[in-house]
């Protein structure tokens, strides 16, 4: 990947020349990342130039059935695809850069981000065969990329994730710092602790907007330390001579490298199984953030050979996953591992809100099956990546905005978000909740609202290209609930009925032992036909129409449910 | 409600001429309860004897469309009706008491439980309108019903829900106990401490099986007394001035006599919205559970008339039910109550493991109207219904029964609750894991595993009286993924097309837009007519067999997704 030459050490005191123009106001948009789902994207406009920071995606929730993923409604930066100048990411997860190929494929422009974090977009750009050549600019912590009325500057933080950073955004009016996720961490792994004195720095430099991460402000002191698991891990692999299966996300590197020594350590060798997985591990070796002990590795076919203490089993599944390796371990499905008495699974993630459900399910088939499970409720196997309420505080602290907007959290984070940076003593008028689609101005004045722009979040069902339209995924839902009642019917020339109404019904009785209801609803049909006759209509959807409505409100007579329905009439003609 | 002759008082100690008969095991069939959703119901069976402890419903899962209820497989009982001689029930939250409708409707027999558990039932009974007269026996805590191979003791406890009581079940192979629902609570509300002395001379005595609730065996230590919600309450309500929306379940009784006395401390009028809490308010005062002070209580369409710090308003909701009354003020569309920045809103329960997406779109919701949000995670506004470890720990050891099966929980539950059998002492040979559907036999010698009976949980789509098959409720979820393609086509006498295939399809694709993929199944699906006429095809399924395989593949080939295809073709006939 090449350098840019606009890409400048920080050194050299920048934005000396924005200083002068300060007319129209900078205009911030969030597209996303203000509710539990993800999707975080916000563009900063001034005057014929946007630049993006992240373009990430949500998980569809139950209700949003053949739904795969959610990606933010980019129309607004394809009406103003001239002004894109480029898109920033502050780190690798979904969350932040899953809709990367979905906003290139609309807008193409220069990305900037850290090398990991371009090393996992690249790999997803390939599965959409994606020619972004020369469009992605990798930028290491303390470098500024510089644009034509915004420079932003990348600063080290720490996260579940190597290589995360904060944003220094400058602007015609003034510094916008946007923490992205972020925990402070003083003896993190693999990495340095947060650049804290660059934030102060800036700080004391005058910031005017500070945006930041709300995820854990509902959880009171301090998140731990991703150092405090290194003595848990040690300790749970010099008790047990079980076979340990350990499951995180793929993404946390950090968790990883903790794994790889710890078995190192108590000479275990490792075996990962999951595409993810491997494909991570692969991915953040080759490109240096992970430092693999020699001969650890083993291939998961080799798995067999090693007794249970000599072995570590590295996987994924985390959340319950049905198709992740940890679920087909756990229900005897896995090609090469099978579960017992002799194993013993660590969890080692928090269970996010809607998938206890599944998780359960893996659980209590481990326990099925005699195998000792340690979960983040029962061990200290895993802290959170984001920063709780008195690392919120010092942030605040060392940063003392002028402005403050709160962004990556449920509107409730956003809120207690902002009552915290009220206890510190910032006043209301200084203080924004921000609404996807709805501007923020930030001016010499302050930040106000802005005007809203319509903008409704696009649900990918793979399958159907486009934008999945929430007029079919009504239906869907409808579907499920109700079933379908399908009649046809056929008239001859003279009119007579040469194929009485049949129906087909698909979810919504059993048909089998429900004869006698089905005939009751076939008669109905035929006799709103043999009316529409007497009445001699001739409209084909005046037919369709009496037959929907006679069958809809036979079936609610019946039971008392409104399946949806369609009709279908035709007439022959000679 | 007549009583019996057959209840005796304990005091006559009573299964003295039971001691002989000692042949055939005493066989134990747990028909449900042993998963998250509930569902419990458990039968007793001795040669012509059966008779069955609880008979609860467990809600549907988000994979289950359209279904309201799930009643457990009573089809053993209906193969034995004339063995069925009682239902006994041990408290009355749906999980134990809801399915009692549906048993009786398929077997009827003598109803058994106490005051306010048999006032809720006959509620239910009425919706069903089901004859019980002369089958509901009210039986209090200490007394005894006699059966001709069993008698059942009832025992207080303390418990969420007013009247509990746990269950010496006297049999032919000696005493098992049923600890059904409980805690240990020193300091109750409106009512006496379980009635630990009891267990403990049913333990000197002898018991030869233990059944215990195993809900809370994660949790370490104690479950808080309802007592000290009190003090909670009181400081809640001394600090705020704003008026109070009080949100717990209706069942808790308890929680609204506290309510009813603070707001009565605290010159608060009452006011109560939702029909079951509503419901449950009446009853519950009628039948003497709920002492209500003086004039506290005003009607809800009189809260206009009262300033906030004199209000508090009594309603259901707290696991986000889009029906309840809290969802409706939160989201503006209740009738009488709207909320704002003069509110506090209190959620009096945990939320269920699934239910927190529901419950965080009110909390929500509640924050962008500024209203003032307290959770059992923020204070302590709730305390749990269930022993934690240590109570568990205390029961076991005043019990010292020699054989133990653990209920009321999830697999992991269960196994846990063994695994803490065993840290008291207990063998692995006496302790046995149930299983739905699964025999367990109680003999001289001790626990057995017995023989396994075909069971599947019925699911109650209440339009559709009888069970919902799996059938319909697999294509209801096929449905919702993917949508349906429903297609059909006509030929007349001389094997013309005088219909050509047309498409309807709901839920699949946004037509509007997919006209080019629409058109391109209709040409396949007409291919497919083609090509069977020219094979020379006579039969009507053929031709509808290979219209659908046509479009299946077009489907797949164009989107990847496999929705469900209807076809149907018509002959004319002269």
């Amino acid at each position: 990947m090449k350098k840019k030459e606009r890409i400048e050490s920080v050194s050299e005191e920048p934005g000396t020349e924005l200083k002068r123009i300060k007319k129209s106001p900078v205009k911030i948009l969030p597209l996303g990342g203000l509710d539990r789902i993800g999707m975080n994207c916000t563009l900063f406009e001034y005057e014929d130039e946007i630049i993006v920071v992240d373009a990430g995606i949500a998980f569809p929730q139950e209700d949003m059935p053949g739904v795969d993923v959610i990606v933010p409604d980019f129309s607004y930066l394809e009406e103003n695809r001239e002004k894109v100048r480029a898109l920033i990411l502050t780190h690798g997860h979904e969350d932040h850069i899953g809709a990367v190929p979905y906003l290139l494929s609309k807008v193409m422009c220069d990305v900037y981000g850290t090398r990991l974090t371009l090393g996992i977009v690249e790999g997803k750009l390939d599965e959409f065969d994606l020619d972004t050549d020369g469009h992605l600019y990798e930028v290491s912590a303390g470098e500024t990329v510089v644009f034509r009325h915004f420079e932003v500057e990348f600063i080290h933080v720490n996260h579940s994730m190597p290589d995360s950073a904060a944003l220094c955004i400058r602007t015609p009016h003034g510094t916008v710092i946007m923490t992205g996720d972020f925990k402070i961490d003083h003896t993190p792994i693999g990495t340095t602790p947060i650049d804290l004195p660059r934030f102060a720095e800036l700080g004391r430099e005058g910031v005017r907007l500070l945006m930041a991460d709300s995820t854990n402000v509902e959880r009171p002191g301090y998140t731990p330390s991703d150092g405090t698991l290194t003595h848990s891990f040690d300790r749970i692999f010099a008790e047990t001579s079980k076979r340990i299966i350990f499951s995180t996300f793929a993404s946390n590197v950090h968790r990883i490298q903790q794994i790889l020594d710890a078995s190192d350590k108590w000479g275990r060798k490792v075996a990962v199984t999951g595409r993810s997985m491997q494909n991570v591990i692969t991915a953040a070796y080759q490109l240096g953030y992970l430092d693999i002990p020699d001969g650890v590795m083993i291939d998961i076919t080799d798995a067999k050979h090693f007794r249970p203490k000599e072995l570590t089993i590295l996987t994924t599944g985390t959340q319950g996953e049905p198709m992740s390796a940890l679920h087909r371990m756990a229900f005897g499905s896995h090609s090469q591992i099978s579960l017992g008495p002799e194993d013993l699974v660590i969890l080692s993630a928090s269970c996010i809100p809607g998938n206890e459900r599944f998780v359960n399910r893996i659980i209590n088939e481990l326990y099925r099956k005699n195998v000792s499970v340690i979960t983040d409720k029962t061990d200290d196997v895993h802290v959170s990546g984001h920063a709780c309420r008195e690392e919120l505080k010092l942030m605040h602290s060392i940063i003392c905005a002028e402005n403050f907007v709160p962004v990556h959290g449920e509107y409730r984070h956003l809120a207690q978000h902002a009552q915290l940076a009220k206890d510190l003593g910032m006043t209301s008028s200084h203080i924004l909740l921000p609404e996807i689609g709805r501007f923020i101005l930030l001016d010499a004045a302050g930040i106000h609202q802005g005007s809203q722009v319509e903008m409704y979040p696009v649900m990918i069902d793979s399958g159907i290209g486009n934008g999945l339209q929430t007029a079919v995924l009504t239906e869907r839902r409808k579907l499920a609930e109700t079933g379908i009642i399908a009649a046809f019917c056929c008239l001859d020339v003279e009119r007579e009925i040469i194929v009485r109404p049949e129906l087909i019904t698909k979810g919504f009785v059993f048909e089998k032992d429900n004869a006698e209801l089905i005939r009751y609803l076939t008669d109905r049909a035929e006799d709103a036909v043999v009316e529409c006759l007497e009445d001699g209509e001739t409209d084909e959807r005046v037919f369709e129409k009496r037959m929907k409505d006679a069958l809809s409100s036979a079936a609610y007579e019946k039971t008392k449910r409104k399946p949806i329905i369609v009709t279908k009439m035709s007439f022959l003609s000679d």
